[in-house]
């Protein structure tokens, strides 16, 4: 447990299903997985919010956190998205990843009843799930979907628990970003949620990130930290900057349906949503098309 | 089917737990239905936030539905909290309530991918649902836990489909209860989803409402609408206003922490609420404890 | 001052220009005041949001103050708009409008550093105005334009100082209306700060409202409280539904754009806001048009 | 006009006045300047937000921006804050601010009227001011005060107004920067609008910033940029994290009356902000200077 370090570019990977109302496609997904895990990427996030954990009952996701273990062995390190709205359920999927053989589990924040949710609330959340944790927990701070978010304060506390070892902060506020990694100690890992900001949370001293646009892009998404690693700057800019538009239409634009066509248009296994998410439109199809030959024609 | 029609005041009950981490505690559950099936009240929500459906997982929430169709059994009407992020699990809850004997589905505008929830998003989940469910299904609007506002076009547009008979609004937004009460037809039913705007949504137009505070306070809540159909409006307004305090203190000040902790002075199975939420504070339950005696000293 | 009270239905009037970059029209202005002066309301605000006061510098405000004062004379009470980001030249407009003949002055809540606007800062503003108002003042809370509420304890607090008298709550939060009504001494006024609550606050104890729709409307918004009055609820409900749409589209909707068009389309003087804001589009005053000919039938 | 260039560390510069409610003290202005013109700065904002803009009136906005021009004249450059929330008197204040020396104009985006402000009418405003302005123009985009935030789009569409030269932009989002930076054509500078994202601007290809930490810190804010400029990363990042308390000091935790204590506690002339506005507490002096001397001991 204590060789684990975050680091690197990991893809939060998406979930296929037979069709928006069917069960999980477990042979697309091993498709998939022979892509990313042949990719210069470092490691899988499975059962992240771009795979559709919160469209899962309770056993399909230990279900799909087993496979993904399977296949990523000896290949790329997995983190399993194991947070659940009550502690009880959040520590039984971290023993589960534990046993599947996942490197850490990641904890989306509980966020059905916000006005609940005080730090002190979250606190009695991440050390609870942290103590009786088999494996490292690292924060999942995800404000667009929560509603909430957690303070650069709150985390800084939460870096003291031994096993507590990352945040991966999809919030993209650089100031919190930065007081974080200000604030916390040498080996706690900070990951951009983001590729949009990921080379200016490496700047800052960031490891690396969980980003939905690396299940298209994995390469191009650690070029950037290779780029930066070897202190080519500029470069670095330029393909944070020509990552941008592709990233965008696979987050904020046009979410988990847009990263699904993304994924067809590079080749891979996508489909549907689960309902009630929709699939991209036609017309979106076709401009992001556009989008995506932009990055590939480089 | 096309017998039940949504009217007067229910209670959105509790779920009580053994501990902070422990299973269902059916036996406390068993001594509040005594109390709420002896009330004034016209029926039961079960499964609704104040019941801390995210809380449970999937073989709880139907066992926990079971178990109050058996004992609400001739005594008062049950509505279930079926809704889940997946249209899939939804209309399975649906098809479980219709066989334990619910009468209606109540159905929470799925939220964790905000910016995904669009109108067209939410008119597939609710009509895929509405289309299968063998009971008539109930929009819940609750923007303060979802951050989702389901608009009154919207609703008034749901309103069509012949399997949808109502609207619980938690939202309060006055004016929206307003254009949903102008624009829905006369047999689709609009709740109140808080004490605290009861008597101006009957004003409107509106039936009843689903009341936290109902709860504990089941026969006052009861009496506002008595009050109102007697065309007594002072004493309805001065009742009205005399449970603000109460109702604020089991919703926005405190929560279900707030709820719990009054259904225990009030002689109730009350009980922590899951982990991590968080059991009252002792200074609090002092303040909280006054709050209810201002009620009942009438 | 002591004998002026809080009543009725007020417009508060939209300011005419000679062009979007030109200066007042006052001429234009005198003909609107003869139909407002000639109307079941019971006053007039000048210098409110509708009338556009942040687009006037400190000399036309006063101005206007002045000239809308020697037209209501005798006619109908005068409410001033004085409040201003600073306390100092609130202070002034405040002996401005007292000289010119208003009966009271409303102060907008300051805004601009909206971090900083806590409540002491918020009560140092409204107990220096009023320590120095020669005219009562009234509390504004416009959450809408300011994005700083007013709180319910808030204004309970202010309602305790002689020189305060009430609160016109644009907010449209009924349950802080609620609050607000419940807490203050008997004399304090609360206003509906739209017509699309006003019914719902007349039923809580509110007794009269600031309505953008008086200003074409003034008859049927003041028909609302009579109705009201006279126990007719049935009557009044029906009324207040019909008026949704059209206060939706001179408010929330169009803003002061679609409130100059409707004034043009009732046979007053409307023409452009100030620059920057832009006149109605043609295919939207189509749209007005239809609304408000659904009130004139009917 | 085309020769003057946006680079280089500027001050927002606050206002002195000699009490809450009392006018402009024009000796201590001087003082400061003093200080700031011997500093490694290479501008001064004069009117901006820190310098309390919307407290003063019309005819004390032109006086200030006058003197500090004259203060200013051989040493430093001066962006004059000149956005009102009409466009008239926008013209206005950047014709007064031609005359008296200024480089260029700083325009905030009108906001009061929020749900008003569309694109088109921000496009109004801004393109009517350049187009009349002697001066070349300054987008100013400050979410935290306005409620509005200017897109990125936005931005880029501005940017080919020959006569809008840059942005300011306070909002913090390096998502949106590193968008506008992409976008924008290479002679449109972008700035950063807080000492706290200066770096990251800059990586990403930003020209300087207006700080109000620049105010008490200008060398070190300066150094920054510096150390940047040399390809000194590593201590550039050191710099810029020990400089996030004091900024924060200064702008979200204590705003102007955090500014106005840390320019006292600096040997500069601070005093109270303008009534309603409070001066920062005794307690949270002390904590202040803690955190100026941990910059201070370097």
């Amino acid at each position: 447990m204590s060789e684990y370090k975050m680091h690197g570019i990991y893809a939060p990977i998406a979930t296929p299903f037979t069709d928006a109302l069917g069960p999980i496609a477990f042979d697309k997904l091993e498709k998939n997985m022979e892509f990313w895990t042949a990719s210069d990427m470092e490691g899988i996030v499975v059962m992240g919010s771009n795979g559709e954990f919160v469209m899962l009952d309770f056993e399909e996701r230990k279900e799909v956190i087993t496979k993904v273990c399977d296949m990523a062995k000896g290949k790329k390190y997995v983190i399993a998205g194991c947070g659940c709205e009550n502690t009880r359920d959040t520590i039984k999927l971290c023993e589960h990843a534990a046993k599947a053989g996942a490197n850490a589990a990641l904890l989306i924040s509980p966020n059905y009843y916000k006005k609940a949710m005080t730090d002190a609330v979250n606190e009695n959340f991440y050390t609870s799930a942290a103590d009786k944790s088999p494996i490292p927990v690292i924060l999942y701070n995800m404000p667009g979907n929560t509603g909430i978010n957690l303070s650069s304060a709150f985390v800084a506390k939460m870096a003291q628990h031994k096993n507590i070892i990352g945040v991966k902060d999809s919030g993209g506020n650089i100031v919190q970003i930065s007081e974080i990694l200000r604030d916390v100690p040498k080996d706690f890992s900070v990951f951009a949620g983001s590729a949009s900001f990921l080379l200016t949370t490496l700047l800052l001293g960031g490891t690396g990130g969980t980003l939905a646009l690396a299940n298209i892009f994995p390469n191009e998404c650690a070029k950037v930290q290779t780029l930066f690693d070897a202190g080519k700057m500029k470069e670095a800019t330029e393909l944070q900057k020509k990552l941008l538009a592709s990233n965008n239409a696979v987050t904020a634009r046009w979410g988990i349906a847009g990263l699904k066509a993304a994924m067809e248009l590079r080749g891979l296994q996508g489909g549907a949503p689960r309902s009630p998410l929709l699939p991209l439109k036609d017309e979106d199809r076709a401009t992001l098309k556009g989008i995506i030959d932009e990055v590939l024609k480089g």
